[in-house]
């Protein structure tokens, strides 16, 4: 008996049929006795469809017109959701985000949630019905219909979750879980039952795509517990909180990676104050989204700096760069498109040492050179060639014991 | 420059071709100066499609989930059409029912409008915007999504109209106005000039399917001029309005017809009051929509009944009226679905005696037998065998010189 809120993406919800699933998923929990308020995004395909034809009429859609265009999609679903519970003879009511009322500030496309009206929820919920919400929308003080921007369904999810004090908030989509790493990389990676927010952020930063990382900052924010699971398969699926239950935690939780990075130098610069500003920020200027920044401690008074972009992002940084350099006067500029990133990651990294060294120690072991390295608090990236990914994953989930249940 | 309101339908609307088709009708509008106001429908097929969807789910939709999934029809072309408007570099702002807000009733799939906030639409065209309205929907006072059912759109506009006090209200649609008969079966029907609402509402209820008849009773009650014009051709179309302004009207300005139509007889009915609800009240009960009603004078103290349905409701009706003739002690059911209903429409029948008799003398020189007839005070309608429909209305056509300009 619990107040729980579900979120249902595009593939859960991509068919008629996915319909009927999720409604018999509904109708079981409905019937432990739970109340249930669901988010749905639209089913897979129609944002793609309703996006070519705006951009048929207009090359650069306008964004209050975009929203008002797109939200349709999951104000489909969500009277298709409710029509399919009611067919089962379950109660349900349906609410569009202005309706509910979400009220998010007026930036088109990528509004922010302010504040949630948990009035007409809650009223159903008591009515004994089964509240559906569409995700991804909300509206303005003046009644404008806004969007979060794509995947804004698992923030609406949260949102409504932390404004309701709901016990969980659960993401269905279509894997089951969290995995230690990606198994199609490593076949023995493993689903973790436990993850803290900070290691979920970093999983999901670095190319773990099972959840929005805004989401988890979100939930992360108001103490939302998250839990992921998979719409076609059973099981508990990865729960997501403050911090892990379990009195031993696991030292690493995880092997992430990204394989489309690319990394840029430039060398020899004048080390003076200002320096890193100076070169990100024509960068910066670009909307060219910069991950990994590494400065050397500089000899002779000038420094080598390097950085990483998106695979896709590098010949225009590439260009951008070496007008910098000349101005700086800089002795080189060079630049590698073949990097992956690798990292592990894991909040029991704070309380033991030698995480570090038993990475470098095993990636070295199979003679693979390390090009950078950047550190956080409960994560060690490097970057390595793109041909050694598999290899590097591999041997790291074997060298912290990944595949053994630990946590 | 006017307030002008302008409906375009779902064919006119279809495809993304046609949406920028008028926008270039809107923006000519524009350039002379007028303040507009678009109501637009649903792409063709797109209700359809939507109505297939909630049937996979649901074989009986509930009527809430249902508007709040229609609605969603015009929401896409408002969204579509405003962005086309703003590619050419005028600026418009699209509303939904809700937006409006146009305030209905809570009886959904067929709600009823109560009332128009003008506001945001006034505000808009303050700033020199095109308003585009999202047609057939509203919202009751709680914000649930109405919808005001099939061809609601009509409705709207000259909901819209009457709020705005717009000059005209003007209905794009895909023939270029109302005809003295259906052209396919008259070749030299004439596109009429001018019309009053009781005219067109005669018409309209008689099969001519160019406007709905409750946008008629609504643009009469409210006095706002209705234009019906065509999407895909250049003509003033036909004004609707509550007088013509010429000083000497057409007696008559046209033929409507009803091909699907179906009679049924009790004879032998023992007459005394209360009869008619005793035999038409079973009839109702069923949702069966009844047309023509005539009773004669009786004889014996019986009588005859006799009443005509749709076509598709003939043989419900008839196994009713059967159970219903033997409760009474009547002594005969008898029915024929091979019927058609003609009539002649004029406001000037009614300063104009000869009228009826024209009419059945025409019939008569064709050898066409009456087999009903009804009469109100603009409209005389009779019921022959259908084979007789084309002929019966190119008769009468050529009878009443309605291929002449006379209006």
């Amino acid at each position: 008996m619990a107040l729980i809120v579900q979120k249902y993406g595009g593939t859960s919800v991509g068919t008629i049929e996915r319909i009927q699933e999720v409604t018999k998923k509904l109708i079981k929990y409905k019937n432990e006795g739970h109340d249930l308020v669901v988010v749905v995004s639209a089913m897979s395909g129609e944002t793609n469809r309703l996006m070519a034809l705006a951009n048929e009429v207009n090359d650069r859609p306008h964004g209050r017109e975009l929203d008002v265009l797109l939200s349709t999609g999951e104000q489909v679903t969500i009277a298709l959701l409710c029509m399919a519970l009611e067919q089962q003879g379950v109660h349900a009511t349906s609410y569009t985000g202005g309706q509910v009322r979400i009220l998010t500030d007026n930036s088109h496309n990528k509004a922010r949630i302010m504040e949630i009206d948990d009035n007409n929820i809650r009223t159903a919920l008591a009515q004994g019905r089964i509240v559906v919400v569409a995700g991804f929308q909300g509206c303005d003080e003046h009644g404008n219909i806004t969007t979060l921007g794509r995947g804004g369904s698992d923030t609406t999810a949260v949102a409504l979750a932390a404004a309701l004090k709901a016990e969980e908030c659960q993401i269905y989509t279509d894997v089951d879980g969290v995995y230690t790493t990606d198994p199609r990389v490593v076949p023995e990676a493993r689903r973790l039952d436990q993850l803290t927010y900070e290691e979920m952020l970093e999983m999901a930063s670095l190319g773990s795509k099972v959840l929005q990382t805004r989401s988890v900052e979100f939930a992360s924010n108001y103490n939302v517990p998250l839990r992921v699971l998979s719409s076609f398969t059973e099981g508990g699926g990865t729960l997501i909180t403050a911090e892990e239950s379990q009195m031993e935690q696991a030292v690493i939780s995880g092997i992430a990676f990204n394989r489309d990075e690319a990394k840029l130098t430039v060398l020899g610069v004048p080390d003076h104050p200002g320096i890193a500003s100076q070169i990100l920020g024509p960068i910066a200027k670009e909307n060219i989204e910069v991950d990994m920044i590494i400065q050397n401690t500089g000899h002779d008074a000038t420094t080598d700096f390097t950085f990483t972009v998106h695979r896709s992002d590098f010949q225009s940084a590439l260009q951008i760069l070496s007008r910098t350099a000349e101005t700086l006067g800089a002795r080189e500029v060079t630049g590698d498109d073949k990097i992956t990133k690798v990292s592990v990651v894991g909040v029991g990294m704070r309380s033991h040492a030698g995480i570090a060294n038993t990475m470098f120690e095993t990636l070295a072991n199979e003679s693979i050179n390390i090009s950078m390295i950047s550190t956080s608090e409960i994560k060690i990236s490097v970057v390595v060639d793109e041909k050694y990914l598999e290899l590097a994953v591999r041997s790291l989930h074997k060298a912290f014991d990944l595949e053994k249940v630990g946590d």
